[in-house]
């Protein structure tokens, strides 16, 4: 039997992890569960945070998830490493597989990293980056409005192009050659930031990284699907399921996804 | 106390995938062992191989590495599962890693592997590339002369464009995009390699990819190090230190490394 691997985020944000890790492993099948009732995570305390991806985790390993991916950089941030010591499945976030792709890229090792407050405050990017090359400059910059453009639909509007310009005026002044797009909502308005940020500048997506640690990690606890069973795909929010599944299908290629309606906490 | 990530191959191919590592990991302590004196590996049957690896990874694990890295193909091939199973720090090879970074390359899904005999017949690159994708279609070619060519120091020669023109000619008539360098002799051969392939393939070093999946494994197990300590990298030879050291301290661009030479086996 197929076992899935889980992914949690607080909207749609995710997607782009999903998208990835099914372009590198697509005969996995996947558990999406997005928490839109209560997105955005990025203003919340830690704490509350914490909570809220832990009745996500709950709600997937009740299912029988064989890894989890916490497909979100505020939940990352808050409550990776307690999840990961408290599950027996392999447990990743966005934030480590993220960093290491922008010091792939840089060259000048000056690097920004966009981010929800929640991430930015954390300060996970910086400490990460710097776990791993004690060497890279570090700016980072909260962009609050990105979320809700995203969830609502907008994100290839004139309005996106608006809110994009106005958010990144102040990394248009540093020496950074690499951006981390440090949210997973942010993939969607990738076109806009690179033509923002200009030729000079790299802009990092975490979902391809991710992806391959995804893989890398199920290879190596012997996880991988060797069966060709058939896959169901299972998507769950805690919101409309209506813009989700308008948002997810296009992303996804997927236009016969049925997206499931659950309710969390109390 | 520094610990240092172990590398092992039969030679200095496995030079190649300390390059990207230290790239990536600049704080991190290496030791390398090449079996200079019993390369090539590729043409001895999978028993030898497995002993032979075997002796290399005690000699390593005897002065205490928190990390094995089988940087040498032919020897993932033979022991891989066997050392990992054994041993209670994590070990990794090469194949997984170049099989998943020519996976995210190919858009046509025909991929060919360039490697030594004993990797071409293990089928260890089919097997890793349809475990990850079922739709994949593999020629694998074995290029034995490719090894002596690295190992004498003649990789920039006249006569290593005459040998690797000849070996690949067979795969100039497939439809493969993507070729993997399923032997790390041959990243040195690449450049030469790349030029008779023409533009319309992509030539897959597994190093780069390799050195990620020790980052995001040492990562994974709290193993990263995180002190500034003095980094002293130890380079093991059973071979000629000479040699071994005018191809690594160009390599890696370390003119004053130190290679010691060491007795392995009877």
């Amino acid at each position: 039997m197929k076992q899935a691997i889980g992914f949690i985020d607080s909207g749609v944000g995710g997607l782009t992890v999903v998208r990835e890790v099914l372009k590198q492993l697509p005969h996995e099948q996947v558990y999406y569960l997005g928490d839109t009732a209560r997105c955005p995570y990025g203003p919340r305390d830690k704490e509350e945070v914490a909570q809220f991806t832990w009745e996500m985790t709950n709600f997937l390993v009740d299912r029988g998830i064989k890894m989890l991916v916490i497909a979100c950089n505020t939940a990352t941030a808050a409550a990776l490493y307690d999840i990961r010591e408290k599950l027996d499945i392999p447990v990743i976030g966005v934030i480590q597989p993220g960093s290491r792709a922008a010091l792939k890229a840089t060259r000048n090792n000056k690097i920004g990293v966009l981010g929800t407050l929640g991430t930015v405050e954390s300060m996970a990017y910086p400490t990460a980056l710097k776990g791993l090359n004690r060497r890279v400059e570090v700016d980072s910059l909260a962009c609050p409005k990105f979320v809700s453009v995203v969830e609502s639909g907008e994100y290839k509007s004139a309005i996106a192009k608006k809110v994009v310009a106005e958010s990144l005026l102040p990394l248009k002044s540093t020496k950074i050659d690499t951006v981390i797009l440090g949210c997973t909502h942010y993939p969607l308005l990738k076109p806009i930031i690179e033509n923002f940020m200009g030729d000079g500048v790299a802009v990092i997506n975490s979902g391809e990284e991710t992806a391959s640690e995804v893989s890398a990690l199920l290879d190596y606890h012997n996880l991988l699907d060797a069966t060709d069973d058939e896959i169901e795909h299972r998507f769950f929010t805690t919101g409309s399921t209506q813009i989700f599944k308008d948002i997810a299908k296009d992303w996804l290629n997927m236009p016969d996804m049925t997206v499931e309606h659950i309710k969390l906490g109390k």
